[in-house]
């Protein structure tokens, strides 16, 4: 049993010390919030012990590793903690907005042989990480095209959006993790154009934009588009679709169920899909545990980690800079 | 070139005229109509010749074939002139609504090795077709369970009605075909249960069923299950499933297009089915003509013949009686 | 927090305990089985109490209710037990395969009104559950024909086959509960065919069929038809159609994730349907529970009891005599 | 009755006549063809008259309009032969491979009032037509992103490719027409890319790509995403996604039928899509007929005419440039 503890109790703070309490191979450690009720609350359910500080949590001998669920501005600073205390560390995205944080995490971090994890969920997705194990397996051919589909349901709350990083840091990244981990291989050139049209004088405001296609292209010629929309009536809109010499194979969309109604005005007509990543995304969230425990039981090197984190963000800002001057930016220019 | 005369105007035999005429193989030989303008307007639009009696098709020289499309009450008549002019015949179907009148036809004709096709024009759906393909190519293994759903989009007109025969001789007599030819052996034993649902009193007072449920089973143990209605608002509902020990195919229905549509309140909305029996089964109808071309070329059977029309007819009549009697019916009580 | 103890820790039963666990407004308050190591093993995850006996689980303040999950030849003595002592129960299905037994339980039970639940799992299917909720909105009108494919993707070993009481009473029983539940009226008729296909001679051995239809039929004329098979290569087949005056709804298979793979061969393949009845049940295990929580919390009947057990129970005895008299079997005949 | 004469007995110029010739309310009046046998073999299934040079057709009484499907580099002259002779013109695509050719030709034809409609065949398409016309009814809202894929089953032959002006003209062609349609108004920026990856060596040779990613914006910020490759394995791809403030349309692919396979192994295994444009537009083909037809009788503008052909055009040039360029390139730098 490797005994994880949570640090940070807000929504999907939440989520995964749940995961963690019914997972068959770990225990929920402990809990730690910096607003105590918080940590209370999923203590009392779980019977985990609540810690009254990070340094608390990353001194005590019953923790074997540590999840970082805190607010984006910290992840950084804890990641690096956890590190220097020697316990093996599953962060969730970004692990911070500056680039140049980044870095210098990376830095501070090199030399450590113990697993992290950055918390890129969408890979560990059953229907998008069959599309990889398609063109892996070779049912596709070689990789052409790939073509992701990654739209919210409805703008989030303004306050959120200002703290966010903008669409790019905030949700494209996990498209542009996506597209790495579909692709193969490095992604060379950037290009992006953004538009406002969901809510534009918000994004006027915020410099922002709500709408987005990005085209990576690497270094062979593969291509992988991503559009992005902060407004999808119809639910959490999540595809992943690649082309290949021999054939394609497409992630759909889930629905919450396969109930369909038929009548004189239209046929095939179920419900929207499901609106919220939690639930979409509910066997991602318990598979990127069963990776992190098997990481931390083997001691290997997770499938997805730091500078997976780091290179999404670095594509981030090569098509800020895309938008910004209306040509193609090529990654050297960045990293 | 096949010259093909079509004997009857009305709505299934303009479509088979203009079929006729636009099929590479085959050219449009003449028709003939007993209401003479109906015949005209065919003439005028396709180039045909129009014949005055059915006795001048028969006896012209630059008739090769005839298709029948004239009311039910004629066919059998027809048929037996026909085969007596050495002509080969595509009946539309039913041979005739009494099982006697037709056992009488069949015998007439037994001596005759000229083709003759039965109009059961679902056996040429590229979909149910595939079905059957399915099942002689062993991709499902040997078969156990037929599923046939088959419904109307609504009541036909109670003129209609009225000179139908009833639902199973009218309506289901197509599915009893379909679970003989996908089940490719004898049905042994029958059962039918009917109700009156869509429209009650116009059913009590025909002595007729709007729902039906048949079960059909072979000396082997397999089961056909036929459900149908007079009534699916959401179009023409026309499904087979396979199922066997390996596998199951199914021939799902078709759309107008593929135009689906996404809101807040639903997903994957899709048009109603087509409703009209030339256009679900357009495809159907085109290669029921090029099968009777094959016939007529070659000289060989085509592949359903007479004697599938009056089978069909046994296992109305054994639905009939098992309806009628609230018990399985064997076959052999019938025929 | 409703406090719910689980007697019974074989598969279901671990299952119903993690789920129990796992609730926001359920705690598991203990654990039994005849063989304790079971209770033990999940009493270590969970953190749950083990119980030497039911009799100290039925006298257990700790407890407010209890889920029966042992073998089925205890069900009816354990339900009566717990009623006994004062306890809401939820019984897994069957109550037991003797009607007589069941009537007598009922006889005994009969004056108590504490929250007593049945197992039918698949009412609480989201899909299933969205069909029911179609008919009861008016979304397709009056209801006329109901059809239920239910096919286990193999055999069950045949020890457990043994002991099953028979296709009818082991596996159709869902069906004929799942047909009752979408009808929304009693069936008054029913006809049944048995097959022995998948596996002859065994079945011939056990006096038992592996391929069924079902027919039912109520006062009013409504059809609901049942297709099982004990061998569906593909998966775990359960689908629920339902046709009305207005229109049809449809509760589909899922499948384990939304991956399609398109090819010079093919287009659409996707994976086979889940293949366990755990996973493919997962959402409606868990409303299960929450159903049987607010019973016990507000006292009142939950929405699927006792008496729906005995008359599934009654409609397979039904279906056994009509298999055995080849005819259509009044209900009343056996009730 | 509209009297059309076909110009070029190419596969196209069959396929036109024979829809002609098929269509209620149109008559074929002629063919022609530099190689007359082609235009010889198209009468003797029609019954048309064969003329002998095109100025014949134009000259002649009997012909109320023409449809030009012969080879691209004449299209322009016989059009503009054909405006002068006063007949009304359906055009096949593209219009000149030379912008300036086309400008020429637009200066030439520019006083008449003739009907002329350009052969972008896919504006008729059930699906994709369904797709515009729930924007136009507001089913989707605001419309906001475009995605168009389209991809051919192969390569096309190298004698072809050599002469078809390059996939933006050949084949995008139809896609940024399809955009315009679909956006409602007018695209002001371009961004293209272009791999070789289907046939690198090839490509290389003729200067040209075989994977292409367009990316096309209006003034008003809406964005359409134009995918290509020249090579599909899994048949025709051709689908057109809207989304919008209020929703998503989407026109999927269509397949030869709707017969899915489901073994231990796949479920919901599909045919390969239609392989070939002839039979995949096949209803688009019929309907694009239908509105010439319309604008004959009425004389009033087709939906699809000379302007349409040309701005395709335009934005083929720009996207090429963006390619060149690697930069976003406005379309009043083309125009």
């Amino acid at each position: 049993m490797i005994r994880i503890a949570v640090l940070g109790c807000g929504r999907i703070g939440v989520m995964h010390a749940a995961n963690i309490a019914a997972h068959p191979r770990a225990t929920l450690a402990g809990v730690y919030d910096i607003h105590a009720p918080a940590a209370a609350a999923v203590a009392k359910k779980t019977g985990a012990e609540v810690f009254s500080s990070v340094e608390a949590v990353l001194a005590s001998d019953s923790v074997d590793a540590v999840l970082i669920a805190t607010a984006t501005d910290t992840h950084a600073d804890l990641l690096e903690m956890a590190v220097a205390a020697g316990k093996p560390v599953l962060c969730e995205k970004p692990i911070d907005l500056s680039l140049d944080r980044v870095n210098r995490c990376a830095a501070t971090i090199a030399g450590s042989a113990l697993p992290i994890q950055l918390g890129f969920v969408r890979r560990f997705d059953p229907g998008h990480a069959a599309v990889r194990r398609a063109i892996v397996q070779g049912d596709i051919g070689e990789l052409h095209q790939v073509v992701i589909t990654s739209r919210d349901p409805g703008l989030a709350p303004k306050a959120y959006l200002r703290v966010s990083g903008g669409i790019l840091r905030d949700m494209t990244i996990h498209d542009l993790d996506m597209a790495r981990f579909i692709l193969g291989e490095e992604v060379t050139q950037v290009f992006a154009t953004g538009s406002r049209l969901v809510d534009p004088d918000l994004m006027e405001k915020l410099g922002d934009h709500d709408t987005l296609t990005v085209v990576l292209t690497t270094a062979s010629g593969k291509q992988a588009i991503i559009t992005n929309s902060r407004r999808a009536t119809y639910g959490y809109d999540q595809r992943v679709e690649a082309l290949g010499t021999k054939g394609m194979a497409i992630s759909e969309n889930r629905r919450p169920h396969e109930m369909t109604l038929h009548t004189a005005v239209f046929t095939d007509r179920a419900e929207p899909l499901l609106n919220f990543f939690i639930e979409r995304y509910r066997e991602a969230f318990d598979a990127e545990i069963s990776e992190f425990v098997d990481a931390v039981e083997s001691g290997r090197a997770p499938s997805v980690g730091f500078e997976d984190g780091r290179l999404a963000l670095v594509l981030a800002e090569a098509a800020l800079k895309s938008i910004a001057e209306a040509r193609v930016v090529a990654v050297k220019e960045i990293a």
